[in-house]
């Protein structure tokens, strides 16, 4: 496993790699949904490259990209026994040097949701996702269902601007209790680690009722909130229940439905989701 | 030579080439410029692609984009004995597709000159070369140095974005009496066709104040439009001295300098340019 920093050397590694070539792009702090995306990417790809990279250009100004985990040690770790053939880990100078200016902007399906709270974070996350693709070349990307709204802005942006690989979304990876495995659950203190389970509870009491028929989305939503309300320390920012490509709010659901929320439990910030008449 | 509309026979005519692969992207209505660019191409790459592709985006609303002269069966006639491998000729839908959204641009050096008086023009550029880079994969892409800012932006777009290719800019040609080569002087009547020549005339005095030691980028700007003022048919848009990367403009010239300028012949737009100091 070749551990990278520099474009040149990733560019000289990369000439070597048999195809096809997967890719799974991070923010580092590895939990078992990145080494879920790896070992889809085992079953499908001949040679696989893990970036890497905090990205700040995702990250508005009173975010938490300085507090954000990192711990490469431990990611490498993690990957060794992944059979992992490249780690391209650039630097903030590597990835944007000085003078940088180009932007890559998917309009609509980055407006709500996510974007409507973080502006400016899906340019970031589609710009570096645009370098990465160019840099690396894979024939697959793996992302997680996690970041929901992601995976829809990604998968416009690599059908619109005709990137030649395949965009794979992966199912979400939970702990026994419910909650969705992400970096940033190493925030949470032992009581709010218990107060976040609320997320995931709010979102299959919404599937229990869209099991028993319900298809008014306002309905799913005043329930997810209900839930949400029910627990002291949960901040609720959003809920949604919308078509999952274009994000837009449904009325009725007449065939699928992305229900998803972002929730503060104390002053960090949650998103978990469920696609609901899923085939 | 493979004529290809779609992008999944272009992907599949792709597939066959022999790289390295050189891309020339058009507009069409070839002419000799675009040749030179074809021929050069031949002198690096095992096979060439050119694309023919009115851009929509990059004509603001008043421009003349209903009006810009298509020849198709020429362009091909043109092509045909220069050896080109593969002419994608993509239709607006095939580009641009019902719900497209998405949008490369550059920021800073898509700013003044034809940034500042076509708003959006670069975003349409940047945006549909990016699209041809990642559907064509060339291992080069030929631009003509005609449109100067054009290749300050590509060249800043494909070092940014980690573009796996190089930029190889091309020369002007010009007409025996100096009018720069553009599919655009077929706009011209025979008496606007003679007031033409004023753009070059200005430039090269401006070159030769320049080769007599004149430094001063703002004394190189009223030379340029002394000259562009004695053809009473010229409409000076902008004349320009500036950094060649950044095309923002000098004060004094130290190294080189882009002279640039755009005019309008009767209701015909021209541009033009020249490079000071180059080794």
């Amino acid at each position: 496993m070749k551990v990278i920093i520099t474009l040149d050397e990733l560019r000289a590694a990369r000439q070597m790699l048999e195809g096809p070539v997967g890719l799974i792009p991070t923010m580092g702090f590895l939990h078992a949904g990145h080494i879920s995306l790896v070992r889809r990417a085992h079953q499908e790809c001949a040679s696989i490259v893990v970036s890497i990279f905090v990205n700040p250009t995702q990250f508005g100004p009173k975010e938490d990209l300085a507090a954000y985990p990192r711990d490469l040690k431990r990611d490498l770790a993690l990957l060794t026994p992944e059979g992992v053939d490249l780690v391209w880990t650039p630097t903030p100078e590597v990835m944007y040097p000085p003078g940088y200016q180009a932007w890559v902007t998917v309009a609509e399906v980055s407006q709500p949701l996510e974007g409507g709270v973080r502006p400016g974070h899906f340019r970031g996350v589609t710009t570096v996702v645009a370098k990465l693709f160019n840099a690396i070349q894979p024939q697959k990307a793996y992302f997680g269902q996690k970041d929901a709204q992601q995976v829809a802005v990604i998968r416009r942006m690599a059908l619109d601007l005709n990137f030649p690989l395949e965009v794979v979304v992966c199912p979400i990876l939970r702990e026994p209790d419910g909650l969705a495995m992400s970096s940033r659950n190493v925030y949470l203190s032992a009581e709010e680690r218990q107060a976040a389970t609320i997320l995931y509870r709010s979102l299959t009491t919404a599937r229990n009722a869209f099991e028993q028929s319900e298809r008014d989305a306002s309905r799913l939503r005043s329930i997810m909130m209900g839930v949400l309300n029910s627990e002291p320390s949960a901040r609720p920012q959003y809920v949604s229940c919308a078509d999952p490509n274009t994000l837009q709010e449904l009325e009725i659901i007449v065939d699928q439905a992305l229900l998803s929320m972002a929730v503060y439990i104390g002053k960090t910030r949650l998103i978990d989701n469920l696609i609901l008449g899923e085939k």
